[in-house]
């Protein structure tokens, strides 16, 4: 029933693209220049809402290959400007995570990679739902920001090696457009957009190699193991169709990682960590993403040389100065890596206790995510303001064995009320319980 | 990755929007309140044209079932107002026909339906691509107006038993905006969007019954047997699940149908066969099209007696003075009925003629529709003016031996130029050959 084509009833451009839809839509694989075409539209607005909604839904329930995830990768890098570091000496390597609750790696990583000789030019993101955001945390250091131009980016990676911002309005305007409108249409869940997203973003950083981590779990948006390796091989696929070195791991999200969730609290944390602390988990998961980002830059030979490179800047203290030095070229206070102290504290702090006894069988983690949310420390609209205190300072993790009354975890927040809220949304979300849970694997796969 | 869900970022009408999606998206069936809240937020601009389309994408690739199919006829029918011609004495009956080449039946089916008892209120459209439209045939008839309101239509149907006239703005806004996203979004070719927006807008004329003519064959749009099948069943289906009588037929667009493709052509050929005259195949389906109208809006026994009474309203000439009274009433000059000489005529006419001696085995119905509307009787975009005088009168069928140089059809048109380029398509549609094809039967199937 396309009785309109060709009659010259509608402007090319939106025949053409009726055409690419066409094509999905019957299950047919697109060329690069056919994809090419509808996402320079969506960037420049030439196609308009609906063909590019229509698009979305063709692409999730029909999929796309490799060739086509690449070509969709590529033309949301190429939407915008791509950063030329040719002029920074060293290699360009980054860490990407699919995001999760007490994530506060990037902070321990971008330092440490820099001082290990790499240089890491990190755009990263904000909360989204009950994930938390690397912009929000590094933002509860006084005076930091992270609304660098390219050229203050530029300065920042020359000057420290390393820089943690927030993407500019330069960067594949394609991909806002397209993750706004995946929003309101159902289609955010498709591995290919998502790949196109993440990987689009990530390469328009001009980097030579990307670690990435996928998260699996109750915190995780990819909840299973298999859609989360899946995930991971279709962006290592489309990392390498580009051009660049890239591997990747999936790590546990059943439970947050480390104890703190939550902005200031997290930074903290990562301070920790960089002064060779901070809870287990959290410095053995470092350990292995931060070894992977020096053996793909070419800064070690193998996993175990680049272990021992990053043990080394952690033991000698690099690393935690050069995050001292990352604050400083951002604006922020550089006293804080000596002085936590300084960051924003809560002023009110209660204790959630556990209401029965048994072991921790497990968490959902989604849960704790959601309640730090709605205490602050996430945002529920764009518009909303975080709360740099808030969180959870979290004391027991699954297979712990508890008395009725035992602590849980520390709720940080504004009001007593709004604590009190926030210690029984957390104690919620922990299944207390007879039975001996196996705490699962921090890593659960490397994907090569 | 449905992480922003429940967090207030989005207004509530966009999360059940999404919600709406998500479960068409994956194949689950939906609620009559579901498809109604879509169709009413695509009615009201309440839901933004991202969503929609993305429904039409999740509609068209996983389908609808039978009770979701009477659930958006429905909700599309009530978008609007709806006629109540229950004040107007006697049966409701409508006819619709998906639309083809030279099918100007329902010019003679309104006034032969409305001479032998019935009311027919006609809500027509216009040319479409290759089709030709009702109201545009009617148009070319001097002073003729198809924009009557919803109480002008009332008052014609309460005079003379039928009106042919346009929808009007208060009828199925929500069919208005699902076609034109359809249009954009590659999603015009599925049957349960197809069967509500026909059905939708044909319930909302107030009828008791209606008379389906799906057409099939090159000059359709459902040019697959099977599919035009399926379509009538569903079509009926929805129909009946909204309690009036509908019957279908399942006819031939292989060849146009009477010899008249154009629109003052086509009233002519009306007028012969509203005379008893014209051509055989127009004579019989429009025969077979009234008996089943009068047989279900009950002003027959059988489909014999329906016959009868056909024929009898045909040679007593009463369907052919209600033709000339509906004109009357809807300020046309109903002189041309006896004079069609009143009607435009061509400045120019040429004959078409075969380039080789053969048989027709095939003809392009589609590609005669298509020269007809490069020739100004249709419109190429909704704003093109038609030519009222354009048009071709065909002289040979499938199945008809020709020499070299025999007409094919006269060519009606403004420039000579014009008048050469339509003759060369013309032949060009036509596929001479050797063969002893056998002309498909007019009428393929009847559903029940």
């Amino acid at each position: 029933m396309a009785a309109r084509r060709g009659d010259g009833r509608a402007p090319l451009g939106d025949e053409r693209a009726a055409d690419i839809i066409r094509a999905k839509r019957d299950g047919r694989a697109l060329s690069a220049g056919e994809i090419e075409f509808f996402v320079r539209g969506a960037a420049s607005g030439g196609i308009a809402d609906a063909p590019v909604a229509a698009f979305l839904m063709a692409v999730y329930l029909n999929g796309m290959d490799a060739a086509e995830t690449a070509a969709l990768t590529s033309a949301i890098t190429r939407s915008g400007v791509v950063l030329d570091l040719r002029d920074v000496p060293g290699p360009k390597v980054d860490k990407h995570s699919t995001g999760g609750v007490g994530d506060k790696t990037s902070l321990v990583l971008a330092p440490a990679a820099a001082a290990a000789g790499a240089v890491v030019p990190m755009i990263s993101g904000r909360s989204l739902g009950h994930t938390g955001g690397t912009l929000d945390k590094m933002e509860s250091i006084p005076g930091l920001r992270t609304d660098l131009t390219v050229e203050g980016l530029r300065r920042a990676l020359a000057t420290c090696g390393a820089a943690i911002v927030g993407q500019t309005a330069e960067m594949c305007p394609a991909d806002r457009r397209l993750y706004a409108l995946r929003d309101r249409t159902a289609t955010v869940e498709s591995t290919p957009l998502i790949v196109g997203s993440i990987m689009g973003k990530k390469l328009a950083e001009g980097i030579d190699a990307l670690v990435l981590d996928v998260k699996t779990g109750s915190g995780a948006f990819m909840r299973e193991l298999p859609r989360a390796r899946e995930l991971a091989a279709a962006m290592v696929a489309a990392g390498r169709a580009a051009g660049i070195r890239v591997g990747a791991l999936v790590t546990d999200m059943g439970q947050p990682l480390g104890r703190a969730v939550g902005n200031a609290l997290e930074v903290r944390e990562a301070l920790e960590a960089l002064a060779g602390g901070g809870p287990p988990d959290l410095a053995l998961l470092c350990r292995e993403l931060a070894a992977r980002m020096l053996l793909l830059a070419g800064l070690a030979d193998d996993l175990a040389a680049a272990r021992e490179r990053y043990d080394g800047v952690i033991a000698s203290g690099a690393a935690r100065a050069r995050f001292a030095d990352i604050v400083r070229c951002q604006g922020g206070d550089p006293a804080v890596v000596e002085r936590p102290g300084r960051l924003p504290a809560a002023r009110v702090v209660r204790e959630a206790r556990a209401d029965r006894a048994g072991a921790v069988l497990a968490i959902d983690t989604r849960a704790v995510g959601e309640a730090a949310l709605r205490l602050g420390a996430g945002r529920g609209t764009p518009a909303d303001a975080v709360d740099p205190a808030a969180g959870f300072l979290l004391s027991a993790r699954v297979g712990d064995r508890l008395r009725a009354g035992d602590p849980l975890g520390a709720v940080h927040g504004a009001t007593e009320a709004q604590v009190a809220e926030a210690a029984a949304r957390l104690a919620a979300a922990f299944e207390i319980g007879e039975g001996d849970p196996v705490p699962p694997p921090l890593i659960h796969e490397e994907i090569d």
